[in-house]
């Protein structure tokens, strides 16, 4: 898949460095190059790294703590309690697990969404680091302990300052922005509507104005934002979201579920991006994104895989194909939202959302060497009539064979090089039962369990 | 997953022959038992084999071949003139690669819905023997050469005749029913609404009565099949069906997208059954079934993955996600169709829906032992809050490690020991693109191929 949306069959890149120098038929990559050494990709397709716009790091812990229940119960029974007894080390194991998880299944870049100071700053950027992932970490900026429009009150142990949390990022963001060649960014997370004032979101845009970086939050995932920003402001949320400043092409909107026309043209027009996030929505029947009328308008909208007690699982590729039946369901059209469009949304339009289109996405002389190689040779990817549809319609994150970013080989063989699979999986097997004992919650499977 | 829906941890099953003996704790089982040799299953969820009631053995050699299309399209551009050029090797080599698949995605039964003479039912029944599982292999009968209801033609070469299919049926019946141990199945496959007229769905009800066999059909996949029934009969589709004798217990129904409550309800009392097929139905855009409605009025509601070019893979792990998500976003609410239901679906209710409850679809003593040991230790399946969500959520078919169907292995650390795997890849990868030669089609995927 390369800058012109080609497919290359009997192709090969050049990797020198960090960056993709040649890309083409083999036998052209091959003349005039003596590489240190190759990968045989025989039966595999080439694709750009996957790019996941919405992800919660810290939220691989929970993992199916909290299923089939409401958006409400699941904030404040499960997920605010549990992170909010969160300590440093639980955030770099969760973050460690999503990872491995992200790697095994083709992601190579992500943007994980809000980390509160409990979790660890400095030890998940130090993870993201030795995964030799690709990762813009966001740290919360909140000033109110509620989820306003859907109402609840958040767990003491997630609450913090407003000033604090404005202060905290413009240290991360000195400590971490650009390191690890580059890998490593650092951008404001803005809690949802109802967590900050509207000076807070003015501070908010005008830091990241300030330091030259990016703004994330979630918006309309759920019907009662639009109560909320028309009792308190009589406007619609992107309305709203307008006025403090915080709609441009540095700012990612996670879901955009119940987003209306005007607000998503208001969206396009000054550029943007919105993280759908079909899996979490549908689970949490918060609802199904307007998407395809959206990317008509002129939205970019990238993919995202949310939360391991949300999708429950941090996988793009069978994140593609919820992307696309949920659409094709929803407008009774199987015209809609193409094989070729989810992959885009997965790659090119996930590094636009990210500011990294110029860098990432796709596989072009001169972008870093972000590559995932997918192996082919699987009774449910043959016969090979389609590579793109293969990808998006029948395969699956285990389908990943090798990971490659930034000219590093970060998987090989499905055996992740930068992280300790086992010693992880371990730690979370005990860290996960022991949050729950110590936030005093139980999961009760409704099958008995003897 | 006992009889009682339990779950029991530090578990064992004992099997004898084809049959499961004890299940309990490893310290009961264990006690008095000298077993001849022991699976270590330390880590692993034991299941009972997956089933699937709805499933086009002739269409995974399409996979991948007409996508993002109608299913008017869909079916008279493609998979029809296609199939119509299919000879029996095609049949065999693409049974086989559908079998393949649904072993290594732990499926132990399935319900193979209308095989065409064409395709060759000997050898595929044959190659069901040889691969060890549980089949019901369904002989299409049809009359008229037209999917009535949708409108459109059949490619010649898959037209038969009433009276030939009838006695094919019974041909086959004699040859393979109760054959390889019981394993294998022979049912009436009825076509679709305008495939058969109403005295030859009279014949095919008959035949299964004669026979105490039972008859599957697609049904309501499409809001043409009312239209039709409406304009033909002044009936509902269930209506009809009913009319000519074919609603009762030993009936699978594909699809029921369209099924309204006065039919669904007429379905419940004479105890027919469902196959729902949520990915296909949603990626054809024919709509989500109202399963959860249905259930609530007492319909027996199993699982199925379809076909090869509609679904595009046949794993009953990510076909139960799309089930619950489906529903959830449909009705709004996180509640639906919960991780238990929707296994149940999967196993003991397809069991059921396909007159095999007494024999399988849970782990019982005296039950047939069809079990599927699938690893935890994956990044995506910790920390272990409850496996019944962990199956349903995030895993995804290779996530299973070991087959046993009929209490013999059948796979083994995800090496399938009855089929040659890479010999039937190689044969898919040749046959497919041979089928488009034959019959003068291309598959133009919309990026270009260079």
């Amino acid at each position: 898949m390369d800058s012109r949306r080609r497919v290359i069959t009997d192709a090969a890149v050049l990797i020198e460095g960090s960056r993709i120098t040649k890309v083409g038929k083999l036998s052209e990559v091959k003349s005039g190059t003596q590489p240190e050494f190759e990968i045989d990709a025989k039966g595999m397709l080439i694709l750009p790294g996957l790019i996941d716009t919405h992800v919660h790091l810290a939220q691989a812990l929970l993992r199916g703590c909290a299923d089939d229940t409401s958006l409400i119960d699941w904030l404040q029974k499960y997920v605010w309690p549990l992170q909010g007894n969160f300590d440093s080390q639980d955030g770099k194991t969760s973050a460690e697990l999503c990872m491995l998880e992200m790697i095994k299944s083709g992601t190579t870049t992500f943007l994980e969404s809000l980390l509160h100071t409990r979790y660890g700053f400095d030890g998940i950027a130090a993870s993201v680091e030795t995964a030799g992932m690709r990762g813009i970490l966001s740290k919360t900026v909140m000033g109110l302990p509620s989820y306003g429009s859907a109402g609840g009150i958040m767990h003491p142990g997630m609450v913090e300052d407003g000033e604090t949390c404005l202060r905290e990022v413009e240290e991360y963001f000195k400590r971490w922005n650009g390191k690890a060649n580059g890998r490593i960014r650092v951008w404001y997370g803005a809690r949802s509507l109802g967590g900050c004032t509207p000076e807070l979101y003015k501070q908010i845009a005008a830091g990241a104005n300030r330091l030259h970086t990016g703004v994330t939050m979630h918006l309309n995932e759920v019907r009662e934002d639009g109560e909320y920003t028309k009792r308190e402001f009589n406007k619609l949320p992107a309305e709203f979201m307008d006025e403090v400043g915080l709609v441009g092409p540095n700012v990612v909107y996670a879901h955009g579920v119940w987003l209306t026309e005007k607000e998503w043209k208001i969206l396009a027009k000054k550029g943007a991006n919105i993280a759908h996030c079909p899996s979490s929505n549908m689970k949490l029947a918060s609802g199904i994104a307007k998407v395809p009328e959206m990317i008509k308008d002129g939205v970019n909208v990238g993919l995202g895989c949310d939360g391991g007690p949300s999708n429950n699982c941090y996988d793009m590729i069978r994140e593609m194909k919820i992307a696309s039946l949920a659409q094709k369901a929803r407008l009774l059209d199987p015209l809609i939202m193409d094989a070729e469009t989810v992959l885009e949304m997965a790659t090119i339009k996930g590094a636009r959302a990210l500011g990294l289109e110029e860098e990432i996405g796709s596989i072009e002389v001169g972008k870093k060497a972000d590559l995932v190689l997918v192996s082919l040779r699987k009774p449910h990817l043959v016969p090979p009539f389609n590579p793109v549809s293969h990808l998006v319609y029948a395969a699956q994150g285990s389908d990943v064979d090798t990971v490659i970013i930034d000219g590093r080989i970060i998987m090989e063989k499905q055996s992740v090089l930068t992280l300790d699979e086992s010693k992880i999986i371990q730690e979370a097997n005990e860290r996960g039962p022991n949050l729950l004992l110590r936030a005093g919650l139980q999961v009760k499977p409704k099958w008995e369990m003897v």
